[in-house]
């Protein structure tokens, strides 16, 4: 097993191959620019109900693009999903997609998603989120690094092999969705269904959807937190009051749920939910040692945050608070006056949303049952004649892979041919459910591969990749295809010594 | 003092001319719903800066129609108003205007406002709310009730005296203003400006911009509560953040948030902060005794609001508590996730909205200084390294008036013949901060003459004024012309008596 030990330099010198693929995409890097912009221009939002067109839109593109690189390709239906409201909405179609067949090969399954977070100008963006903008070397828009930027360089990649006429070293398979940011709706019903078929001669998944953990250094990601989004709803009526005619003497809903949601965590951020710490993974030793190893520059973290104090002070306190530690974040209320200015209104039914980040070993099911127990009792104590519901809006799990897997050995040397040192082998704070449910499901091996720097801004205002990422990233995934087919042939003469001795 | 006893019946049967302005208004009602219509159709929302435009337009052409019934107008203007962010924005002007001269007669000024509260489709409505659409005999639209069905009862009254060319039995004033609802901006200098100009003929001055407490029986009302306004504002930094990439090694802004606005009221509506009820007018027996007179179905009320529990089972503990005592309400957070859906955000800068309705004898910078005295007290004790920020965007004093006026004694002979009964003596939860103002500045009787009913749903979804209520008010509003300039020929009528003898 000598071959993946961790940590080991890229025995292949840049070759007169990769100089080649180095030379192609950085001739046309603005083209690959261009691309992006016309994918950013589609507000592919799959939170707004309003917006599904736009997405399954922006699926059909992404379809074209891997029709015209000569994939064949499969737009799966889904289904539909259930509104809050009842109501039935079309989910975006998927795509299937499928490069190459060689049997000699290592077949490479790529996922990754086009639909975004919504946003809007008004919400602080310096530039149209919905236009790519370049400044100072940097791509602002919607989707740059989340997850448009990332899907565009697997596909720039393979365009370089193509125009080059570079035979590919692996067969590639594409799953492409349009529901991530709206909980990945039907995609896991999906890869049970084609376990058996679209799965079965896949022999890595590589998913890149998450960032580095600093803003130069490049980073390989062997697990992911989980996470458990929750609507609390309190009712009083059928409509809003004004606070003249009825303030002092009904039970407001939205101090109901201001006393609920002010329940769940306390000052230091430690989360009140009786037994939701049961069964976080107790931390050892060996786990302890991969923190200190980590290049963690806390200083910069705080930087890109713009905040000035975080809750721990050290390296390993920040990383395990992110990585290996449950964390609860309130994110908001639907119902209640959010607009500038003042409005003397008693909001008649007001959501609270709030959700929870999982670890290993935390179980989904417990955690809903924990704290839906624990509402209905925080609840029960203020004696409110108003209507409660809590509800589980979403789920994921988190997921951890082995770090010492052929698949993290061929990206380490790729990132060592492309960026000139060793990736930070990390976990991401996030959630990218998808990683668990290819690894549980499928049983392949699993890794995470970003190409966005910290300071990437998704889910936020401003999001951006810079051009440097974005193009490096392109040539790291090309690099990617020749490491993981060389390693594959390597393991296939040692499997064949092995046999003829 | 005889004259002017409380609760006495009409000494006036309905007269000859009286039939004659009931006739004219029962025929001409529809006309009054189309301009009803046309005022409902201009979104004169003067809370949302965007729509300034629309306010002024709305006093320009309430201006034409006072000019119209042939009153010199005036439209005053009123500077700039500062919004949050900094910057300026021009206010609305305000219409002083006048009809009649006679020193014979009294001079009535009459207030009320041609602004309304926001209000969307999508909140709730199940009409347009700015198209007025009559539904079973009750008029829908954003303003019906509140407040600019009554102002045109008011002229629809003036209207009906020209028509029939029957000579007014009062002088006439207008003040009209555009800025009611965010807060009457500039109102209360003008007040101070024109009270030796203006106002120094004003024998009474009459507001119509309030609720009956009943469904069908009218009221007078005598005083209002006041109110304060707070926005606190917590935040981290500039940006939003990824509950994935930063949840759990935060202090999250919306978690401060919480825990501030929870700890202002607590689950039987009695505000936590510390000295506010400390000045809180003493209940007496005398003021006991005027709720237990008041007809009011707390059934009805209940229905009304659409809520099943209140906090007090009795009359009394209702209307104490909406009218004497102070209340807190929580309306919203603004910058937090608010549309449906999930979004994993972690707001950077969020600003709860709440107030307080002041009641006899609170003082508003007392008031001020308790809210953020205690909530920096409450802050401080979390050992948050983020930025707090509290600030009362808005007051207004509450108000009382003595019932035994003759303003007051005319206005009850017009309901009981219009409306065949006498009217409660009611108070108001809400804030006229104007009724107040005015007696505080020029020293006249103020009076109420709400002509909306319990269940108008002012500030809510699906604003309405009845067809009956409209058309009423129209008349009661001329029969109160014909009664108080009665009044006024006896009282001169026994002062020169007094005189002569």
């Amino acid at each position: 097993m000598m071959l993946f030990e961790a940590g080991v330099s890229s025995p292949f010198a840049s070759s007169g191959l990769e100089n080649q693929i180095f030379q192609y995409i950085d001739l046309h890097q603005n083209q690959f620019i261009e691309s992006l912009k016309e994918w950013v221009a589609v507000e592919s939002d799959s939170v707004q109900p309003r917006l599904r067109q736009e997405v399954t839109r922006m699926v059909e593109l992404t379809a074209d693009r891997l029709q015209s690189l000569g994939a064949t390709v499969e737009l799966v239906k889904l289904g539909s999903q259930k509104l809050p409201d009842g109501q039935s909405l079309l989910l975006p179609p998927l795509i299937l997609a499928e490069l190459g067949k060689d049997p000699q090969k290592p077949t490479v399954c790529f996922y990754g998603h086009v639909d975004v977070q919504p946003a809007k100008k008004e919400d602080g963006w310096k530039t149209d989120p919905f236009t790519l903008t370049e400044i100072d070397g940097n791509l602002y828009g919607r989707g740059a690094t989340d997850d448009k930027g990332p899907v565009l360089a697997w596909i720039n990649a393979v365009e370089a092999f193509r125009a080059l006429k570079i035979g590919m070293p692996v067969n590639l398979k594409f799953i492409i969705e349009g529901m991530e940011e709206a909980g990945s709706l039907g995609l896991e019903e999906l890869i049970k269904a084609e376990n058996q078929h679209f799965f079965s001669n896949v022999d890595y998944i590589v998913i890149s959807d998450n960032l580095w953990i600093s803003i130069r250094k490049p980073a390989l990601t062997y697990g992911t937190r989980g996470n458990t989004c929750f609507f609390v709803e309190v009712q009083c009526g059928e409509r809003d009051l004004h606070s003249g005619t009825f303030g002092g003497i009904i039970h407001e809903p939205m101090t109901d749920l201001i006393a609920l949601l002010g329940s769940l965590v306390d000052t230091s951020g430690r989360i009140l939910i009786p037994g939701i710490y049961d069964d976080v993974a107790s931390l050892t030793e060996e786990e302890k040692k991969l923190y200190e190893s980590i290049e963690f520059d806390l200083e910069e973290y705080k930087n890109n945050s713009g905040v000035q104090n975080f809750l721990y002070d050290t390296k390993e306190g920040i990383l395990m608070h992110l990585w290996r530690y449950p964390s609860l974040s309130i994110h908001g209320i639907e119902g209640a006056f959010h607009e500038p200015g003042t409005k003397t209104v008693i909001p008649a039914r007001v959501i609270g949303k709030f959700s929870i980040r999982q670890v290993p070993h935390m179980n989904i099911s417990i955690v809903e049952h924990q704290v839906i127990h624990y509402l209905e009792d925080v609840f029960s104590k203020r004696n409110s004649p108003n209507k409660l519901k809590v509800s589980m809006s979403m789920s994921a799990m988190p997921w951890v892979a082995d770090v010492n897997d052929p698949l993290y050995t061929a990206a380490r040397r790729a990132i060592k041919t492309v960026f000139g040192e060793d990736p930070d082998m990390i976990r991401d704070g996030g959630t990218i459910p998808v990683a668990r449910t290819f690894q549980n499901i499928t049983r392949k091996s699993v890794m995470m591969l970003p190409i966005g720097a910290a300071d990437a801004g998704e889910h936020s205002q401003n999001e951006k990749i810079s051009r440097h990422n974005y193009i490096q990233g392109t040539k790291l995934f090309a690099v990617f295809f020749l490491e993981i087919g060389k390693l594959h042939r390597q393991l296939q003469e040692a499997s064949n010594m092995k046999t003829t001795n």
